[in-house]
């Protein structure tokens, strides 16, 4: 092989980082770098049929594996997929936006390029990358390991997206491999702090009962699920999450309460987190759609909130204590169990089959009960999310939603990524109709990577969360009528590769859930039809204080 | 009903402007002011599958209309569709982008709220905006009706998209009916400096032999179409468009040279505007892609440029010369004609219809050949786009693509929007398989909204245009396989609406093409397959001076 290149370096980087794929479309600015991943041996490529598609599945990638990648074509590549960026933005999730760029003499030469604005500026996208990435850079030959090197420590160290221009000539500009590993800045606990931070949370929890613990997603963002379970375990603790980050704890464990979404909880969770004589929030930003829009109770003089680098107790704030730390300071603080908490919260018994027409009840049931311990669940932010919310998760399941930027689509790509993240375990798609129209391209996508998926595409004629809001019977909540069942096929799937079924019934539904349990060879794609006006009852609740809220003005 | 509100008021504006359709998707911040547009008697919602989608076709329909409205909600829609208002600024395409942003009051409180980044920060996309809009506000009840007025005139000063975020509150915040019509700034040209280019023009063009024009697309951006027919009726001048204003001349008329493109153009174009005399350029802006990258060479000393706001006579610069005003007096300038110049560009002639396999050759010209006068036809930047290139549209036919943004997958959205745009007409889709699959779900809106299109779709395996650059056998080039023929009736046909048909002989094509002529209140899609390295040769000219380009260091 001849000299190693820029690209060479920045893909070493990434591998090092535990990138095994990168996810794109390819441009006339980025096939030279493509030449690169493809002899990388560390690397894959996965191609998707559009930009928005390759960002959304790094965003799902990067969810498991803790960095993702996806490679585009400068203008208008990158801004398809932006709104992905920004959701990565928003959700704490590290993601790199490489951009395949005109060559440096074309740049310097001002001239109206393809896929530029035509008026010799070529850095108006770049610009807008920093209102939704951490760090950027404008790679060139002199800068570029340097430059890669900031850039990526940056993403690592805030856990949100970054940004590289790499012009197609300092893609291929001489560089050295990596020498050593990436520099990352530890963010250690203040020695001090912690010691002050251990000291109040032991007064705050000496002679009281047993804390509860709130744990959301910022737990896993910051690295310290094994703490958390720790924790759990050894003080055997009764807890809860938001929807956020149901993720971050075991709904099959004993200790679990339920799911706490404020106002909307069901009563007795919302009383047994709300009420707790000290409760410990771990990891935890309360968002409108998670909170039943900020309806949450907690009274902050019983309360320690462990956020990523501080913690709080009964108001005093801890600046430079690690969420990870705090976890294993309070575990110090809190006397051992001598056994698990007896179960309290029990999960919602499936509904009886009936050959009546599919209610949303029972289709969450249902697909609540199909799920298995470890199966990779993806909810988008629609009924399924709220649909899919009382029920408890098997053991090991991971599952993940988009609520707080909640872009309809967002899930169908999402599971591509995760699924190739994590090809051990079984991928399941709960996604709308209207919300799959956005994204179903890559349906061919999941087709093509042999990806087999269980999906499961509620057909209630349009926009139904949307109808639970504002707009009941109007017609902008209408969408086209598709024939989801033929789609598969459509997409490209081979003979005997899917399944795809439409139930309008429990019985039906149920029977679909099953044969796709037996194929799991294969991917099924379950049609579930439900009535437009039907909403899960999580759903009701919700959307009744986000028009409330919209409404105050 | 109850009095007028802010949504109102600005509806008004935009019917005023000549719109009578708003494409979009629905988000709970936009519920609200949709039932305005349900309510209002001159405009129609249009709902597309996708945010990209609606904003491609906002783009289609103003370049028809010379007004495009697309409506998004906060965040997750806007960025989802930046990339198609980018293309519009690119393309000077008059737009505007129209946002449902949360209440005034929930931004204030600045909490997580959804489809925001989660900081408390909700001006991060409005900045994003500013980089491709040339005007941006955010209304407040008491900025509302001021504010809408000077974004609406500046996009329609500018021709370019404009930016309007609405706030769910201010939407039905009280407002007057617009009282005046939207006061719009005129270009005037400075009578002097006419008079100063009108004598130097006369110097150059006295004595010589009868100019040739070379148009393109700002001819129409400026609304100065009808000048230019009448000088080149006026005069019995030959002319010549580039591929991007194809629009503006007339390809069937006695003196039509053929397209010009650089040293890609046929050796007769080239010459005949290259060594012309004189020769008038009129609203050209060279881009790479239609001057076979900047491989133009016209002699400035034989040359009058006509720009929106100025000209050129002989490297001397008049500023303040209106476009139209500048032809205008060039038609004082030259002489009236006897007769129509004696034709010198004979269209190529129909293939012969053979049973082999198709050829991109046969392809385009099989396609050429159907094409019928007043046919609205739209090419994605691939093998169509150039396919089309040598053939010689009919009298009034109006083609466009978006050959300097080059966002694949932008035409089959833009088509629905012109279509609307120009119901009269009928429309014809020319898209390669890789570009279709980037947008795909915009073809059950065709379905949906009953627009009897012509689509053909080149199934060549992939990004063939990017093979004839590079990667020629990688599999980054490859696709999914779909079954093109299936997705009409998956994407929604009703019974008997939609023809799909595949064609791999020339024989089967033009059976196809004709099935599609005889049913012209269907939908037909034409599977069209092709070799995957087989690229028409003005795309292989192209391609060969992108890759010259992008290897310039």
């Amino acid at each position: 092989m001849s000299g190693s290149t820029v690209a060479d370096y920045l893909l070493d980087r990434l591998a090092e980082l535990g990138a095994e794929h990168v996810f794109g479309v390819p441009g006339d600015f980025t096939l030279g770098f493509l030449d690169h991943v493809d002899a990388h041996p560390a690397l894959e490529w996965v191609g998707t049929a559009n930009e928005l598609g390759a960002g959304y599945a790094a965003d799902g990638y990067a969810r498991l594996r803790g960095v993702g990648v996806v490679s585009l074509t400068f203008g208008v590549g990158e801004l398809s997929a932006i709104n992905a960026i920004a959701g990565a933005y928003a959700e704490h999730v590290p993601l790199l936006m490489l951009v395949g760029a005109p060559a440096t003499a074309t740049q310097a030469a001002g001239r109206p390029t393809h896929h530029s604005m035509g008026d010799g500026d070529f850095g108006h996208t770049l610009r807008m990358a920093t209102e939704v990435t951490v760090a950027q850079a404008a790679l060139t030959a002199e800068n570029a390991t340097a430059e890669i090197d900031r850039v990526l420590a940056a993403i690592v160290a805030r856990g949100q997206p970054g940004y590289l221009s790499l012009p197609i000539d300092v893609a291929e500009a001489p560089a050295p491999r990596p020498a050593a590993p990436l520099a990352l800045q530890p963010h250690p606990s203040d020695p001090d702090a912690l010691a002050r931070f251990t000291a109040a949370a032991r007064a705050l929890l000496d002679g009281a009962p047993a804390p509860v613990v709130l744990a959301d997603i910022l737990v896993q963002r910051a690295g310290a699920e094994a703490q958390l379970h720790a924790l759990l375990e050894h003080g055997g603790l009764r807890y809860s999450s938001l929807l956020w980050g149901r993720r971050v704890i075991d709904e099959s464990g004993a200790g679990f309460l339920g799911t706490y979404v404020g106002a909307a909880s069901e009563p007795e969770v919302r009383e047994a987190v709300e009420g707790a004589p000290r409760l410990i929030t771990a990891g935890v930003q309360f968002t409108d759609l998670i909170s039943g829009f900020f309806s949450q109770h907690l009274d902050e003089a019983r309360r320690i909130d462990l956020l990523p680098h501080r913690a709080v107790v009964a108001g005093t704030t801890f600046e430079h204590v690690e969420l990870g730390d705090a976890l294993e300071a309070l575990a110090r603080v809190i006397p051992a169990a001598d056994a698990p908490p007896t179960p309290t919260a029990a999960a919602p018994t499936p509904a009886p089959t009936t050959d009546g027409p599919l209610t949303q009840a029972a289709l969450w049931d249902a697909v609540g009960g199909a799920l298995r311990p470890g199966d990779l669940v993806v909810a988008d932010q629609g009924t399924s999310f709220y649909g899919l919310g009382p029920h408890h998760l098997p053991h090991d399941a991971l599952f993940f939603g988009q609520p707080l930027w909640a872009s309809i689509g967002y899930t169908l790509p999402a599971l591509l990524g995760a699924a190739l993240a994590a090809p051990q375990r079984r991928p399941v798609l709960l996604i709308g109709d209207g919300a799959a129209q956005l994204t179903i391209q890559e349906l061919g996508t999941l087709l093509r990577r042999r990806i087999p998926a269980l999906v499961v595409v509620v057909n209630n004629d349009g926009y139904t969360v949307e109808r639970a809001i504002h707009g009941r019977d109007k017609a902008y909540n209408d969408i086209a009528p598709w024939r989801w069942t033929q789609l598969p096929a459509a997409l490209g799937a081979a003979p005997g590769q899917a399944i795809a079924v439409r139930a309008q019934t429990t019985t039906e539904l149920v029977a679909a859930l099953e044969q796709a349990d037996a194929h799991r060879d294969r991917l099924t794609l379950v049609e579930a039809v439900t009535d437009p006006f039907d909403v899960p009852p999580l759903l009701v609740a919700v959307a009744r204080a986000a028009a409330a809220a919209n409404a105050r003005r």
